[in-house]
């Protein structure tokens, strides 16, 4: 799964951000990409505040972070204009993408299936050639993510 | 404002009961009334997980937790649809109305403008007559809460 | 256990009050005992703070907050100079006695004796009148332990 | 204050580890040097535990984690029986030293002074060559620590 070039995202809409943004345009940054739903309680109570610390934190830095709203579930319950007015309440400032749906109707949408991804939240990180080298299901623990995203920061550099 | 009889809610819709529920058919028991928006962070936080605690630790006694989706702000947002959704991914079982929409279209729905509600969360405890005893805005200490719980319990009993 | 006039305690030494309380002297008031000892992680990290938070918030009510160090285990670790630093260092304002060593150099002290007091935290609910009314090991979730502390202060009154 | 050798610490006793340690002889480790008093309510509630998840998560990692009882204030409060019950109450598992007392007998002890710590919890971060990294008063956040004993980590590879 890691350490193959990671495939471009497939999104329908993009919220915070004035242009569409696609994987490609961000080589030579790590991209910390969180795929999340904003009915999703796990994503809610703690996989969108770490991200949102990790951007906080790690600002000036070679980095970016990048939300991904994968709804593979309850459809019609958070279409763009609940996740808009979820960004502002919940004060997500990062990007945010609408997964595609499928084209056939299956209730996974386009990313999430090519990124094979087991449920929300789930966080990818991608380093600034464009590799994923780490994908989690659920919520990391924040000192072995500090580690981790370092460990792509300081390739960099180099 | 409090130590008067509560107003009777107005909903167009409930959630989690077979039936609509009035104030009315709820005499003889406390009702712990919490309004809510489902993208409001402190009710999602704190208010609801606190409403969740009161149905599950006083189960047995003469009370009763009742939701009140009491939208003012991204109507679109958060239709009945995604609040259904919201339910069930926040495990939420207690009974929740939906409050009614304002006719002439005022951004503040009727229960919460009956009840002059300044913002979300709101709690209402209301004892077995139909009294309106507290109303708090933001979320109250369970301490402190589970003290005026249990003096409207007590007079339940007598 | 419960529903008994509750053994007076015995106590070696007093902090945070000018002279030694008597369980007897208190009567017309609910006695919140809290039973701990200093390095009893439960005690540090939820006992003493919910203590604390019931000395706070029912002040001006007909209740005392009063702690017991009973000390158990690690007799030399815990004398009184450690003790008073302590409730220095964790800003205990309520008065701690210390409980009677057993004049037979059993382990367990006199007053942790007389309740079967199983281990620490322990807290202790006195009625106005001097009745044990409930004795919890742990601690209690704060919604039921104010609806209970409630109940005692209603029966001051009447 | 860093990228300078740190100085050796001063001890006068050692606890979980057999035999003392020594700075020097830890030349090749990253040394996560964790100053703290068993009185202190910010050491016991966030600094300790950060040490031990560190130390938890990082095994394998060629890191040590190393306590230091840095006591300014309390001396009676805080002698090495009480270290000793607290280590074991709190299950502390990495190797702590006792900070030698000043000569003089001025409150601060000797390491504490020579690393001009101001207060506890001190953590500083120390690389495989010895050198002074980081300093912190008080606790950092996970992400960063991370991320800074990532930084110290890779260069021992390399």
């Amino acid at each position: 799964m890691t350490d193959t070039i990671a495939p471009e995202w497939k999104t329908s809409e993009w919220l915070n951000t004035p242009t569409p943004l696609t994987l490609e345009s961000l080589r030579g940054r790590v991209v910390f990409l969180h795929a999340f739903q904003m009915l999703c309680p796990g994503c809610v109570m703690r996989g969108i505040p770490q991200a949102q610390r990790v951007a906080e934190l790690f600002v000036g830095a070679p980095l970016i972070v990048v939300g991904l709203h994968t709804v593979f579930e309850h459809h019609d319950a958070m279409k763009v204009e609940s996740l808009r007015a979820f960004l502002q309440e919940y004060r997500v400032r990062f990007p945010v993408g609408v997964d595609a749906p499928d084209p056939d109707g299956r209730s996974i949408p386009q990313t999430m299936n090519a990124y094979s991804m087991q449920g929300t939240p789930t966080t990818v990180l991608i380093d600034a050639r464009g590799v994923r080298r780490r994908q989690y299901l659920g919520v990391h623990d924040d000192l072995l993510l500090g580690a981790e995203l370092q460990t792509l920061l300081l390739e960099v550099d180099s």
